[in-house]
């Protein structure tokens, strides 16, 4: 038979499901699992959103703009206006999700064996979107120690290489739930300025910060409207995973020209998704601030746990749903499948998700997982007390 | 600024969008254009399709698996047997439209700098695809005068180099109509397997055939099970253009689990849609033989005209729904112009896309036009009224 691509045999299977299979053997003998590993959050999508679905009028179900529906454009356009992003609808370009607004990007601004640079740990998949690409991850360290905090200025810039073109900041960080501070940003700004590369900042959790964090965003930084790509999505804010649209915001006209033409090979988003995703920006304020209370309480459920459990280290997050922690275990791979492979308390467990594949430098995150905080308060305590058993029996345990 | 990477500067703009601006400022000067350009068809969405999104159930809109939801896909499963494709659900990946297929299809069998024979003139988007995969369409050129059928094997053969892997068929063909028999499918069949290359089949138009013309799946062919991969859509099928789902099927496991991985990476196409696309697969028999009549009239009328225009080479097409003309005309590209620019009859006037766009070989389809038989008859048989006399008028008319 011919030979797959390098490309295919090379592309890494996905960090987050492939404990999948032990998940699903456990569940075959009657185990109880509390799926902590993935970011499916179980809060109800807007009502109005869900009721734009059902009211449609469509008679044929056309194609849609290859940038998005013009009054899906311009309501996007006054939905950053209240967060004092100024945008035009001509400078969005709406996509089949956030991933589809990762991959333009990085197609827009790299080539075959380019290099972009990423604050490790990071959403594992940029791993799979740039290898697609064909473009180069190097990673920027950041510790759970430090609260993944960016490291100094230093340590980014000898990543630097003549092949970097890119410099990536997923704010509010997936996996880590960190803030980055204006002056953080404002050195990146500066980084991409003196070096000449573009920033493309990924917002998708722009409203999930707690505690009185501010959340940043490039847009709001100036003088780097050539060279800043916002890219966003609905899929968390909504929680409407399943919509799949999402958005490229930038100032560059260069840019949002090529990623229509990129748009115009795939010829559109999903139409009806868009019109849902119209209906959803009148979801009123209470929604969200009754889902990011929810949020909060299970944060600090969560963390609070973590804390008291000899030998982990987690720091609270302020943003996103998630946090990283560090467990008294000698490879969390192992010890992620032990826990849906022999350990169960009362017929029960939990999934979680090893953090190194959240990783591009081999060998860090060997003792870290990441939690989501995707299940009720009920859940997600009983799910700590499962992890304290667990880790108190663990026969891999160290410290 | 940043320079752009080459793959955004080089991105071809879509041949059949240029002339937008043109048609829209037509359109502003009161002229009604008639939309011959693209493959949007106004024929209703079946009606089970679009009750499905209205009765959802669906309290939080989740992500689905990332090869697709599988009821879904044991109703796709059930589809192909329809057509004596014998699939499990498990050969299939759901995808988000054919455009997604081509590209998931294209990046597991090259890597860069590889080449795929496609006959031309082709779909204008493989273009696109083939751009962002990094990857070389190598043209294998077919004539409006021998009813695109493919040529020689010899003219095939003298394109294969080290660099081949793929040859991909569009059947029916979108631009041509053209429906491949049994022994040009064998044809390809035999080189695939004698110069060890994958086949990619799209036959998003295999419902679209005509006058007992019977359409051959690859998967039809026996030998090839570990090269042969189908991409589809229901774009088409079901007037469900924005609704943008698909699927690549294939019997080669690898391929399958290399998909998945490109599909893990960007999670999941559209959930409802997939539901709805579900529901589309009870559509009755007689929408589609109603649809295919209506099809017919419309190619009936539009091939009849255009073969009494002095000067029109135009056979009649065996599938899909268009038709590549060759015009009397200097140059399609400026006469598709001047049709928008300078011309009008009582206030009306034609869109065609002139057909250099779907060739790449340069100066191919100079003269040659794609006309869609999307609009009801009576608007083909006036379109084809302007056309004529347009024609008669057209300053750059030669012979």
């Amino acid at each position: 038979m011919p030979r797959l691509s390098q490309r295919a045999l090379n592309m890494p299977p996905s960090p987050i499901r492939k404990l999948v299979p032990y998940a699903e053997d456990a569940k075959r003998r009657g185990i109880k699992v509390y799926h902590l590993n993935i970011g499916q959050p179980d809060i109800p999508t807007p009502q109005v959103m869900l009721d734009a679905f059902r009211n449609h009028q469509i008679k044929v179900l056309e194609y849609g703009h290859s940038a998005g529906l013009w009054e899906y454009r311009e309501g996007l356009a006054r939905y950053y206006q209240q967060y004092d992003i100024a945008v035009t609808k001509e400078e969005i370009i709406v996509t089949t999700a956030g991933s589809e607004a990762i991959i333009f990007a990085m197609m827009a601004t790299m080539d075959h064996e380019d290099e972009i640079l990423i604050p490790e740990p990071f959403y594992t998949n940029y791993i799979g979107f740039a290898h697609e690409a064909g473009v180069k991850i190097v990673p920027i360290t950041c510790y759970a120690e430090d609260g993944f905090r960016l490291p100094p200025d230093e340590q980014i810039l000898n990543k630097i290489t003549p092949r970097t073109r890119v410099i990536l900041i997923c704010n509010p960080n997936n996996p880590t739930g960190y803030v980055y501070t204006r002056e953080e940003l404002e050195r990146v700004r500066k980084i991409a300025l003196d070096h000449d590369l573009f920033i493309i900042s990924d917002e998708v959790y722009r409203e999930f910060v707690f505690d009185g964090a501010v959340h940043h965003s490039i847009l709001h930084f100036p003088g780097i409207d050539d060279r800043a790509i916002l890219v966003d999505s609905i899929s968390k804010r909504y929680s409407a995973c399943g919509a799949r649209i999402g958005c490229l915001v930038t100032h560059n006209k260069e840019i949002l020209e090529t990623a229509l033409r990129f748009g115009q090979a795939r010829l559109c988003p999903p139409t009806l998704e868009q019109i849902a995703a119209l209906a959803a920006l009148n979801t009123p304020a209470s929604y969200f601030e009754e889902v990011m209370q929810e949020y909060r309480r299970r944060r600090d459920i969560v963390v609070d746990a973590l804390q008291e459990i000899p030998g982990v280290i987690c720091q609270k997050p302020q943003g996103a749903f998630y946090t990283i922690a560090k467990l008294p275990v000698d490879d969390a791979d192992k010890f992620s499948q032990w826990l849906l492979e022999e350990f169960h308390d009362n017929n029960e467990t939990v999934m979680l998700a090893p953090a190194n594949g959240f990783y591009a430098t081999p060998g860090m995150g060997i003792d870290e997982v990441r939690i989501a905080f995707v299940l009720n308060t009920k859940a997600m305590q009983r799910s700590m007390e499962i992890l304290k058993k667990a880790l108190s029996v663990y026969p891999g345990r160290v410290k």
